[in-house]
Formats: C-alpha cells, sequence, structure tokens
C-alpha cells in the first residue's frame, strides 16, 4: 500500500509537497522521484510498466505546460493515475497544463484534479486505498470533519 | 464491491451509458440513478452520506453546466468521486461543466475525466478496485492490450 | 426585512464586506455568516431551508473556484440568491468562480454579479427590497445620484 | 406588480418566450416590448426613467453579442434589472453576451442569468416579488417541489 | 476639425492620456472630458446627440468591464467612433473589454483598437482627418517614416 | 471618394459582400479585389503604398485565421484601414481572426469591427467620409432613422 | 530522404491525407503509420528512437484531445518533428489539441502547425528538406508561384 | 549553413536571446537583426525575398500581440520559418501571439513553439540542419543526453 508521488521536474516541487505533506499526515507510505516525459522516456517507461508489481497502488503524477507524464504513464500502467496540472512558468495561465492532462482519449483515463491541486491529489489517493481499507476511510472521515471543525470555528469568530 | 453510477438529468443518459457499459464488460456490479444535485438536494444528501455504508467503493457522477453534483457528494462521502463534465445543451461549449467539477477547493477532491469521458470514468472505477483485487486488475491490462492490438491492425490495414 | 451574506472560507471576506459596507449604508440589517457547501453540508442545507422562515428577504451568497454555495442555496431556498464569483487564489483566472454560479440549469437561477462585483450584490439586494419598499426605492435613486454627482464633479475638475 | 420583459431584438423572442411562458404559468402580469440599446435609445431613456413610475417590479433585459441593453436600463432605473446573455447568430459562441451584461461597474448591478437563460430570469423575477409576497413564494415553494417530483420520478422509470 | 476624447472613469486616464499626447503631437485640436455611460446617461445623451454639431469629427472612447460607453455614443451619433478597450481593475484580463465594445450589432459600428490602444487610437483618428486633408495626411506620412527610422536605427545598433 | 475593399480569399466574398452592398445603397462609390497577404506579397505592397494616391479614402480589409492583411495594409497605408475578422473554416471559432487582426502594435492601428462584421464595416467607411462631407452624414442619420423605424414597427407588431 | 507521416489514431487520416498528398505531389518519398501515444507505447519508443536510423528526415505527427503524440515522438527522436493539432470528436474546440502540443517544455521543441493543419505540415517538411536540397527548394519556388497565380486569376474574375 | 534570428522589436530581445545562446553553444553560425512587419515593411520584403540567397538555410522569427513577422516571412522566402510567440506588454495573456502566428492558412506554414519558446526555436532550428547534417546531429543527440544527466541527477538528489 505505497502511493507514487513523481513530478516532472524538480520545479514542480513547490507545489507537489502538498500531496507529499497530506500522506505524510495520513501516514500512508509514499516514494517521490523526478520522472520527465520528454527528457527521461526511458524511465517513465520503465517506472510505469512495473510500479504495480513493486506495491504501488496509486501513482500521483504533477506537470505543466504541454504535460504528458500523466498521460503516459497511465498508457502504461494498470493502476489509477491521478494527474496534477502544475501552472508552471512557460504556462499559458494554467490551461494548458490542464487540458493536456483532462483530455485524454478514451480507454486511457487521469483522475485529474484542480490546477495546482497537489493536496486534492494526496487526499484522492488516501480515499482510493480508504474504498478498501477501512482505517483509511476513517481517517478521511475524521479529515472531512476536522475541515468542518475549523468553518464552524471561523464561523463563531465572526459572531464575537 | 460495486460503482455507483449518478446523473444530475435522465438527459446526461446518452453520455453516462459508456460507463455503465465499459463495466459492465469489466463484470463489476453496478448501480445507477438519477440523483439532482439542484432539485433532489435532500436525496443527494442521503445518497451522499450513506453510500460506502451501503457497498459502494466507487462513485462517478456525471453532470454539466454549473456542474455541482460530483462536488457536493464529494463533499458529503469519504469514498472516491469521478466526475464526468457532460457537454449539456445549456452549456458555453463545454467549459463550464469542466470548471465547475474540476476546480475543487482544498480538501475535496473529484478526480475528473474529459468532457463527455464517461467510458474513461468506467475504465478509472475499474482500476480503482483494481488497486486492490488483482481479478480486476488483470482484466485491466488485459484490456489495454486490446486496445494496443486494435491500433497495430489498423496500421496493418494501412499497409496493404 | 433582512438581508443575509454568506460566503464559502473567511478567505473571501476582503471581497465580501464591500457587500456588508454598502448594505449598512443603506441602514438595511444583515446577518453575517460562513458556510461551507464542501465543508459544512449539513450547515448549508439548515441554513438554506430555513432562511426565508427566519425573515431573511434576499441571500447574498460568494464563493471562488468551483463555486457551488450560491447554486446549492438556491435549489434549497425559495429566496432570491444573488451569486458573487470570487477570484481566490485556486481560481483560473476566475472563470471557474464567474462559470459555476451562472450557468445554472432551467429551475434555479442565481442572480450572478461581475468577478469580486459583492458592492454591486449588496445594491442589487436592496434594489429587491427597494421593488416593494418605497424608502429603500429612495435610497437606491438617491445613491444613483450620488453617483452621477462624482461623475460630473470628476469631469469639472478636468476642465481646471 | 408586474415584470417587465424586454429585447434587443425580435430575433431574440425565441429566447425570451421562456421568460414569458414561466410568468404567465406564476399568475404573474407582464408586459413585453422591443428596446433596442443601439437603435432607439430615445424610447430606451424612456422606458428605463419611468418603470419604477408605471408599476413595474422587476425588468428582464434580454439582448445578445455587445449586449448593452440589460446594463443601460439599469443606469437609469432604481428598479432590479435581470439580464439575460442570448446567443445570438453574431455572437463569439456566448462569450460576447455574457461578459457585456455580467461584469458590470461598482454601482449598476445587473442580476445575470446563463447563456439563454430566460426561463430562470422569468423564476428570478418570480422570487423576487415572492421575497415579499407570500402568494408567490408559495408558488416558487411548489414549483422547485414539482422539479423534484419529475426527477423522483424519472429515477424511478430507471428502475423498471 | 476636432476631436473628442471621453472616458467612462478618470481611472481610465493613465490609459487615454496617450491618445490625447498623439494627438497634441500631430497639432489636431481635441475636447476631453468624463462621460460615464452608466452614470451619467443623461449627459452621455447629450453629448451623443450634439457632437457632430458642435465641430467634432471624431469621438474617441475608452471603457472598461462591460465596457457600454463607445457602444452607446455610436448608437446617437452619426460620427465615426473609435473604441478604446481598458483593462480596468475590475476586468476579466480584458475580454470583457474587448468583446463589449467590439461586438456591435449591425448597423452601428464602433472602430475598435487593441486592448488599453489609446495612442493607436489617437493615431486613427488622425487618419480619419488625413483622409480628407492632405496636411494631416502628410504628418501621418512622416510619422509612420519614424517609427521606421527608429527601428533601423534599433538595428544598427545591434550591429555593433 | 472612394472607397476599397479588399479580402485574401475569394472564400471570404459571402461576408465581405454585405460591405460592398451597403456602399452602394449609400451611393458612395467602391472598388472591390482580391489581395492575400502570404500569396501576393508584392500586390499587397503595391496596393498599399498607392492607394492614397489613387483617390481612395478609407480601405476595408477582411480576412480569417492568422489575419494579417489589415494590419499589412496599414503598415504601408496613411489612409485608415478597416479590418474586417473573417469566421473561415481554418479558424478557432473566430478568435484568431479577431487577435490578430485587432491587436496591432502601437503606431499602427486598425479599426476592427466584429466578427464576420463586414456590414458595419461599411458604415463605419460612410461614416468616416461623413465626417467632412454633409451629404454623406445625413445618409448615415437617416440610415439610423430606418434602424429606429424597423425597432419601433417590430415592437407596435408585438402588441397586435 | 524520406519524411515519416504518423498519427494517434485512424480516424484522424481524414486530416493527416493532406500531408500525404502535398508531400506526395512534390515526389518527396514518405511513409504512413498509426503510432498510439497511450495505446501502442512501445512502439511509440520504438518509432522514435530509430526513425535518424531507417532514413527519416522529418517526422510529421498528428493527434487530437490530450495530444501526446508529437511530444513524445520529439522527446526520444533527434529529427526535426512537425505537430498537427486534430480537432478530433473528443476535443474542446480544438484548444487541448493546439496547447498540448505547441506548449512544449524546453529541451524539445515540436514545430507546431494550425489546427487541422496537415497541407502546411507537408510543406513545412519539403521545406525542410528543401533548405539543402536545391531541387526541392526551386518545388517550393514553384508551388508559391502557383498560390499566387490562383489568386491573381480569382482578382481577374472579379472584374469580369 | 546559417541561421537568422529576427524580431520585430528590441523589445523582444530578452526573450529571442536564448535562441541565440543555444544556437551558439552548438556552434551554429547566426546572424541577428531587427524587422518591423508593421513598420520596416520594405525591408521585411528585402530580407524574406533574399534570405535563401544569402546563405540562410533557416529563419527564426520572434513577435508578440498582432504577431505578423513570421508569417510574412513566410510568405515570401522558400525556407522554413520558425515563429516564436513574444507575450509582449501589449499581448492579451499572450493569445493574440499564439494565435496570430499559428494559424497560417494553407500553403503558408509557419513552424511555432511555444509562448516564449525561443529556445525551443533555436534547438528546433540546429534540428533541421541536423536532418542532413551528421556532426549537427550528433550534438542534438548529445544535448538531448544532458537533458537526461540533468533530471537524473536531480532525481539522485532527492533520495539524500
Amino acid at each position: 500500500m505505497k502511493v507514487a508521488i513523481i513530478m516532472g521536474s524538480i520545479s514542480d516541487m513547490h507545489v507537489m509537497q502538498e500531496a507529499i505533506d497530506i500522506l505524510n499526515s495520513f501516514n500512508i507510505s509514499i516514494e517521490v522521484d523526478i520522472v520527465s516525459a520528454h527528457r527521461t522516456p526511458e524511465k517513465l517507461v520503465d517506472f510505469s510498466k512495473n510500479a504495480h508489481e513493486r506495491g504501488i497502488s496509486v501513482i500521483i503524477a504533477g506537470a505543466g505546460g504541454a504535460a504528458h507524464l500523466p498521460g503516459m504513464v497511465a498508457s502504461m500502467s494498470p493502476l489509477p493515475v491521478i494527474g496534477v496540472p502544475v501552472k508552471s512558468s512557460n504556462s499559458i495561465d494554467g490551461w494548458d497544463s490542464v487540458l493536456s492532462i483532462l483530455q485524454m482519449p478514451g480507454g486511457v483515463p487521469v483522475a485529474t484534479v484542480a490546477l495546482n491541486g497537489a493536496k486534492n491529489a494526496g487526499i484522492l489517493a488516501a480515499q482510493i486505498i480508504g474504498s478498501h481499507d477501512s482505517t483509511v476511510l476513517n481517517k478521511i472521515v475524521a479529515y472531512k470533519e476536522s475541515l468542518k471543525e475549523a468553518v464552524l470555528k471561523a464561523s463563531k469568530n465572526l459572531e464575537i
């Protein structure tokens, strides 16, 4: 039960760190690596073909611009792949990142989250594990409860 | 191990049927219903709060325009929710459907697939089950193999 | 005769404050709260179903990104709901906020104002009250007069 | 208690008819006219300045392309103005209609509904009247109930 | 032979100043005023109906957001109206300003220039006058020559 | 006093015909030609450099896709150039045509009209001539009056 | 001296045929194949790594939606890769196809042509060969001349 | 074997410098100049018609806004032209630069790279030369290898 978090460039780390943090907070074991679809295609193939045989359950892949990493991993792995569109410096306001991850052809889905939504990618990975692991499911329930508490507390502060 | 497929309106069925068909072809059991975030909000709450206690593992929700169904289900269920943006007749070229499903705030992810991408939603649901069920995982592997064979056959036909 | 002003997050307050200020300047009584569609769905239901029985006449709801708050309130309340698309930090230039509030399906309108247009939401709420309350109507007339005076004064300053 | 429904051109009638129909079904009295901001500016001024003194409570204005009618009426009337962006033949996919109605400057709100959303404009007008007229409010409640019934019936048909 | 330069708000002046400057440099006489379509509609009518009888030959109108000023002036004046879309603070990246000025219906043209293109509005006004005034035409020819000289000089500097 | 109407391809004629028709109706003399920026660049140079010496007062240029014709004519002619963005078959919903004509750099304006707005281009050309020719100005005034009459008649028909 | 033309799916052939036709008309030898980045990733690797050793000089790759084929080929081949964004049925008006091909990261260029611009891809491939082969260069010169002749003939027909 | 790098304005140099640097690093000889389509049209014609006869093999042209330079060069030169859309200060988020370079009509291709992608333009020029010059081809292979090494090193640093 491990989540792999990969990204196309070390410059995506400031966004992807949120996926690492939230999964750590759920005590879900992770591995983190840099795999560039365009600069290390052989590593991409190796990673994608073998991930499910190395004990990985879910893959989170972040990339920006013409972002091919999530889709290419999805083309070679039977595992669920979560794509994080990163608003990188060479992106046109993030539209390229979003569309080149979201609009996958029939047969090869990528579970896309919001632009720079690495935190949600981590939560989604936990939910996927939680769909058959009641310990993790309960952590999700508790996490959502904590979100509610925070809003209710902010609401209470308004009254004062 | 069941996948729930819901949609905001019966008019979304022509798109969502592809999710039904692909999950049927994988022999994964499903339930199908119409749940409108805007017209049956009580049913939405009931459905979302109880799905995980009724043996549902994954929820697929399709909607168009200002599409709130997937996000609202995700706000009340700990299960992974897959959102299908539907290009309905009242949509602005699909952009409203895509953005109102994809751009969820931190804490409440929706696994978004391509516009009208119900088939990929079904495959992604199967991959989520397959991440901890080797029988389903093998079906995914076989399915991807069949995609490859179809392309190679089309390629061979070109040569003639 | 009261206007409820709600928002999805305390971080929307810097935008929504303008609605509070303008309604205060009209001496229209208000209540302000934080209600998150995605993090406090039960509170959302409670608020929406009962607002018209608590003496609320108009609801102003502000939210950003995949902004479901205004539409979900509108689905459960018979009152006019004014939606304020907020350009939050997780928004794609505001397009997601605008489209997920504006493009409501037939049957469930949201009166949408401009991106970050909380001031206009407040004025619109006053106009709704003014449509059957001549005191408030006269305040609107006077307010519009003051807008004109400000422009004419600026015009006069140009001549000097 | 009357709703005025105006449009920039007779060619907008196929869209605006839905506002007429829904208000008729609520037994709310209406008047319908063609007022072009660009071709009959004097009529625009007359209409806008006097509507509230002729017993009009709410104004619905539909227009397409560079759609100035709703905003110009709002600049001269203290009444709530509901704008319907029409996807006319000279529109760029409706974006011009939406943005030129929605993005009004501070001080002059237009309550904008979805592209071609004339039905919702009618419902919103009824809700504005209903905010201080319990007979109309109850009609809105009943209308929303009927929307729910229709979805539940469609849901039931699925089971068969 | 006079060019009127009007704008919807004094806050547009930092953009519109470029039109003033270039027309001054051509020694074409101008008048400058603030006319808000939404806040001073009566002044708008007065200005538009009488401009051509006061010796104005061309009107330049700048506005941002849902920018109705240029189109409304064009609806009431037989003179050529040049519209300058201003990227104001309440604009969605300028798209609303551009579309609500450019997309005028058949019968009522606005000569639209680039976003914030007040300088070009001034040059265009001069060209319109120059189309029947050879002194001004020659100034345009000389101005274009000066643009060429500047580029050629920059090109020469590169060689060093 | 002549208006030149040019277009990038004979396939633009179905749009540009409206400019021809309206100018004919004003009895303004015209010449019509096909000048392709990309396929007949020499003819483009000849046309642009000499138009003002051949008695042309205004140039209307229509083109689609990456539409360079209006801007390139404007770079070489001192006359006012009106650009008509054509929604050609190879265009991305007209956005390319609009932006490549509208967004000219400082120094080289193109008076841009709406997508496919050839009729307005013709009227604008007439207005430019009318700015110093009272016969044509009066025709414009009469034309605008006829627009008003048509709307008022349609309005009257509604009453019946 | 051979140009390889590949596409992601046989359904792209109706667009890509224009590249085949124009290269045939230049007597440049070609090979045509279907290579899907997402369904035949191994074939993608084989093709890309070896093309330059099999006598291929230029690669033309067409794909639609989240179009990864051109970029992935470019990541593994040292040859110039020309990308053709195809407006496939699952595309959002072509924007996804364009952005996922055009916006490649630094280090891995794709020479992108217009949406559905397969003909231009063929001409560009010929120009690349022509940059060091004067026979082909002369064919390009002659081809451009023929474009000019066609426009001049259409222009002449207008006069009649 | 020379690459010409031209740009519409000296203000584009901060972007275009990357093309110069990468070609210098490949020891490919270059010439650099400023050629404005709109301000120096005669120089544009001279440059474009003669480049292939002065030993130029590839042309790189950068421009922003309504960017006509690359397309106009392509209309007059038989050489491959690489277009760099520059996000200049007068651009609408770069969309105008991209679309007015990319969307060239059939017959006149421009090899377009990403927004501000001058580095990739340089690499593409090298690849075009490398398609028939094995020394340059080997440099491309080595360059791509260096990209891979950089990613693998960053990946290794993560482990520590």
